[in-house]
């Protein structure tokens, strides 16, 4: 399937073995994005994968292409503009010390000062066969929203499938008056998705749906409401569960008639970011190659849990290694 | 609060990702100790410190002072003579593979060979609200004991609270009649402290109060004689438990009358060395900001928890993150 | 001398071994700006200095803190607000390829977005002997801009000495209309400094100094009216020449009446960057200690010579390494 | 004991922190092969090594043998041929991510192509007590598997004392006909060896001995049928077992009588490779220092237990630290 | 214009800051080879490319063709086979020491064993509107020499330009005969050579062209003699020269009419390999854009000049930079 | 022949990239000192060699053995007692900046504190062939002087070769009266001396002879002098040259009855400590291989050049390299 996603270029700064900022002056650097983690990851899937997007006109702009072609993304629709990318510094953590992420000036980048016009919308929608837009893109600016929306539309009308991720992050949207302008944005924007990333959450918090359910019963009830509301394909999501020591994940996929969830895995973390993008991969690697509803739930948790133990956001998994870790978890040494 | 130390500024020398020293050629040098670990935590949690030492005048020295500044530790007693550090490396253990440390020569550095004339004492003791003295001093040189038991007369004699860490370590006084030696000198310095870190075999093995004590009852009695004994506020320590899978961490304070003890945390260690002087550093905190005591045994041992998911030494956590992590144990990624 | 700077703090990312952003992921951070380096070279030659500046209200900002305080820098007059810090990548060059430096967003740092009233002018100022203001702030915003006006006013009436560093930068002022801007903004600090750095070409180009000297009389003639027409202590520059194989760097210092300039020294370059601001730093050390004009520029231009012997934007050269090097610059090895 | 190995020398490429090969563009150099991990553990626990093999007769040759002296290798037996050393990348897996081995070009190297008659087997058997021969010289080319044949029976022939380790690999033996030739060879050697370290699975897939043993009882009895048949000394092997969440390793010794395990162990992982080496020399040590069989299979477990919490193939063990785990397996800090 | 080639990708692995391989256990990984080198610069100089080859069918094959990907190289006509690369150590000199290039088996890499029949010729030479076949393939293997002289011919016949480049190293060619061997299949490849990189040295050594010329006009002459015979339009080399302190290069391009040279340029060196591809990419732009000879020369030249200046083989140069150090040399900062 | 050398073994700890103490905290470890760096360099000449020497009896101590190893050292004669290793820092200089180095604690170091009978002085001559002692030993501590005083007589007395260094450092010796002490053991030991390294600074300054020659002629007189003073048979040493921009070597070798010099080699220098080591493991190989003194000269001066063309003291030549290196100087790259 083609795939093609709209969205930010990040770059991302680590500091090497969990130091903290204080503890080194070594950074690696890395460029990430929900797209970016999405399209590598189907790539390896064996998907045809496009970015939309703007990158810097000048060396970082440069280094992140090259990068993003090391990744195995095409940059067909990627154009080149103004000096800034978005970043984050990201101190990872270890046991009891959760991972630090700390952005740094993400509206001023070549991305959130793109528009609409920047962008051959029409031509992309027409190659791609499905269209994966993130919501951060309804929260950095206006015309990045303006863009998704548009976006949106084109792809709904040609008849092409159309994913929306929620991602709603309120450290991104805590002006005063901005929850208002989101909960708008999002609505705009759904009635055109067809498989809508995103929680329970969500649904009560950003678009003021009930209250929280308090039992799993009326959780499933209230997230098919939204799904016939918008006459999803899919609702998705992951649900993480902490016991005192240890981490767990598991799927939830959810239609107008069915909720699937897949066992609930153990975690263990080398790098906490990304895991969600991984799921997303998995569960639009089953849309586009139809398998079961079981078996995608059951892959895209298995990716996520494998992404926890792979270094940065993008989760290189392939096939071969989720089946791995599905058939032989006990195989600790290949060779 | 105004928070005063003195001892011994240490060079640490550690091989990256747990490698053993034959394994590698790269080290990561830092600038450890009682003090500096237990100052740079408190400067993070608001208080205001200084630290009485000595380091070599050269270009060791002033290596070492610019990195004591960025630990945020002023310098106003500290001194420059000498040509020589006392310096540790650490091989970092992993699983069962214990943390190693190796000492080279620590009675020939700039504070080892220095004396009480070479400091202000009297000045600093007006300066600070509270004396911080290691039980290191004692074992080091004769001139470092003499100069830890004038600054703590000094200090008691100012109405100053004085805080006395046991320290105690055999592999620094395994010289025939070195213990003797030691008991003496440990004696005569208790009359001045009001808060003392220690364990009850310290009592008993460098003290000779009774046998072990073969209860927790009876080792309340024993330490609680002991506060008496010396008019102490606090006798502070942690207890290290392993199942044979998993190390647990737990705080412990008494007063003359009661026993305060923390919940039972499991540990998840990538850096084994600190973890006491970040439980210090809590205490202290508590102390200074006059908590419950069950707040600050609570709050302390949680600062010791995380310093060992810290890299290093020094326990660069804050007010912000350990309630962090006693609010909200669960989150894992913090954006 | 109290010597206090206001200006910009970058973020400074480096590849390591001469490598190209395209060639590897690692990146070494430092924190850098004409205050910084030029108050830390101070700090080390012996001056007391405060940067008064604005710095992320976030963990980057407090990595920015702890790596000033290591560089000497106090920094009682430091805020912090806002999430963003300046920053540039420094592709180091070597022999025939030249270094290249990329900005990152600017304009909307902490620093930039400060306005006059986030500081307290007035006390900085009184506390302070000679306050260093950089050209910089003058392109970046209109705030940092009336803040720098003010300041150079405050400073000038209160008595005390005003260093102004024209550091016209083309590339952050080529919006149109924008020369015409920077030109008024130049003329209306002029006035309030006593010491400038700055070149012929900012008097020609930027203040439309009649058309560009010719020769050396005609350029000093220019030069020494411009110092006249803004009653200046001195008007200071170095000149760079390049024989096709090597670069060669001389010192100069212009009075109302003398012109005086050191030999033209060999330049082995390990990092570009910075060196003007080690010449900066030389004068300003010749200044607080009342040196012969003579000794100021040759020591300020050893001083420079050194600076491009040593990694980073930070001159950290001490009086005794810029001696000895004037005194012995045979020796290549000292122990 | 004088103890002789007849192996490979491989040369490891390790990307550092857990990255896949995509992720970095450094690599950690070592030399490992079961010889030289045999042989460099044997070292460090008192015992006099040599190894026979080919470095080739270039740089990369020279920097192996000063790899391996550093190890504790002496290479008097080691010559100096070809271009090549068999090779392999290790990606380290994490949690449930398998450690991922890719092996280049094995057949070309110095030692795959060298013949008996580049070795003096004599004098080397003369020597030494006991040679140590890998099953892998059996696969490489028929000139190792040569070699190795004429080693064993000369060191039978001599009365030295033989040790085997079927270290049946299938990825080095997937062409047709392949295993029916290794059947063969692994024939032909088995009537000279005394100790043998292997699996049942070897037993049944590779020798075709019955159909594989559904329970212990009848495993033991294939096992002892197979030492009478060759009259060996010692049968040797370690036994995993994964429950979920984490792995756990067991000790095997059978003599024709007796049927000796370990307890079960817990495993933290650092690096998973050298593991089975490590049990190999804690056996061997056993068996030069004539321990008792319960002590050395305890001990050889124990070592190969904390050859997984060190980095590298090469088990950095040494009596002290194995003793240490086995009295004091609390301990998590030695200074 | 569309250029492909059909060439070696090899391993390049290189110890840091000029270390020696006994020196450290770090090194660099890189992909590189004639034809990486080639397209790689030629891709940043605007052309589109395309490399014919084989990589590894495994982990190490996926991690070069992500390197190739990043470096802008398409691999449309590049498959995956075997489990080898041919590889090299490359210890870089520094002043009178000379960088050291130590391979490790080129052949029986998964290029080495490939054969004609293994790539689409016919299709390669349709698409592309010049071929860049490298000596190495005559050199390697009997099949790789075939794959070259069927390719020549088949692009000749499609009226194609055929750039070929001598490129002949003795120390793949020491074996008895095989100098003999090597100059028929030269003599083979010639006829349908149209652009060809090579030196006197190669006509007199490899093709027994008379006697080593003794001055510069005997030398020209016997090029073009060579020229005409084969019909070329280009025969290219530079010519290095040495003083005793330092290297100095200049480029040389021969018609059968003229000879054109560049000026000499001395050189500094970070990295001495890939020097003479970046000559050759100047050229092939040259040819591609239809400069003028003494332009082609001059930017080819300068881009060598460059390459020396950046580490790795790959010239990582633009036209940009290139034309840069043409017009102002003397720059030695841009920002 | 056979050579040992008494000397101290130190820990040089050196910051990558040219970085001062201040701005890494990473560092190099090496293990040096002019017997290793001697005796390294030999063993690569095909000599063969022993140390004698302490090291520490911890894990430091067992690292040293390890590099020790790697480098070539036999350590027969080599023991363990104590817990430290004298150090020193070295921060490379860069141009104009000259190398520093910084000794930490020398005097208490395993070396420095052991006696003549903790060695077996009289088995160690009888296996060598040539004794070298370093004058480092006469300065460190009473016991290495009586030490190397011992070994020297009893060498001289046996027959063997005494090599004798002068190494004479004032930082060592800056204590009142030392010089004096220094100059007696000096007396004592050039009796039993053969070969000796030196200066005419060494002669005058401190064995006040004579007033410093002015001229080359009255300079060759004095040591000729010396030489029949003490029926040497060698008095050898270097002269560096500085021509304001470059550095020069020249090697000098003084017979009773002839002075050979080498020609002057412009240096080019990545690592300037061990120079002078690398110049007497050239002469002493010319000693032991019976060669002309002009080759002699000539070969350890070439030896000295490109010894300052490598990391780290000890100089990793071989015949082969420095030949390389007379024959064809202008070779850049071997392949």
């Amino acid at each position: 399937m083609k795939i093609g996603a709209f969205g930010e270029v990040m770059l991302r700064l680590t500091p090497p073995e969990y130091f903290l900022l204080e503890q080194t002056d070594q950074l690696r650097m890395a460029f990430t994005g929900t797209g970016v983690n999405l399209l590598s990851n189907l790539d390896r899937f064996g998907q045809t994968t496009q970015l939309m997007t703007k990158l810097p006109d000048n060396r970082l702009g440069e280094a992140a292409a090259a990068n993003l072609r090391k990744l195995g993304i095409a940059l067909n629709y990627t154009g080149f503009s103004g000096d800034h990318l978005g970043s984050y510094f990201a101190e990872l953590g270890y046991g009891a010390r959760p991972t630090q992420v700390t952005y740094q000036n993400r509206r001023n980048s070549a991305f959130s000062l793109s528009q609409a016009a920047d962008y051959s919308l029409e031509e992309f929608v027409t190659e791609m066969d499905l269209i994966h837009i993130c919501g951060i893109s309804l929260s950095l600016t206006e015309t990045t929203a303006e863009t998704a929306q548009k976006l949106a539309e084109i792809a709904h009308t040609a008849g092409k499938a159309v994913c929306f991720d929620f991602n709603f992050r309120p450290s991104l949207n805590d002006a005063p008056g901005q929850r208002e302008i989101m909960k708008e944005r999002y609505l705009a924007i759904l009635p055109y998705a067809d498989i809508v990333f995103g929680t329970v959450r969500d649904l009560v918090e950003l678009l003021d749906y009930d209250t929280k359910p308090t039992d799993k019963t009326s959780e499933t009830l209230l997230i098919q409401r939204f799904i016939k509301e918008y006459q999803l394909t899919w609702f998705v999501g992951t649900e993480r569960q902490y016991d005192g020591q240890q981490h767990h994940l598991r799927g939830k996929l959810y239609t107008a008639e069915v909720f699937i969830t897949s066992e609930s895995y153990p975690l263990q973390i080398l790098d906490r970011i990304g895991a969600g993008d991984a799921y997303a991969a998995g569960i639009l690697l089953g849309f586009a190659e139809d398998w079961s509803l079981e078996y995608t739930v059951k892959f895209a948790t298995a990716n996520a849990v494998l992404a926890h133990t792979i270094a940065g956001d993008v989760p290189l998994t392939t096939k071969k290694t989720v089946e791995h870790f599905l058939t032989a978890p006990h195989v600790d040494l290949l060779r």
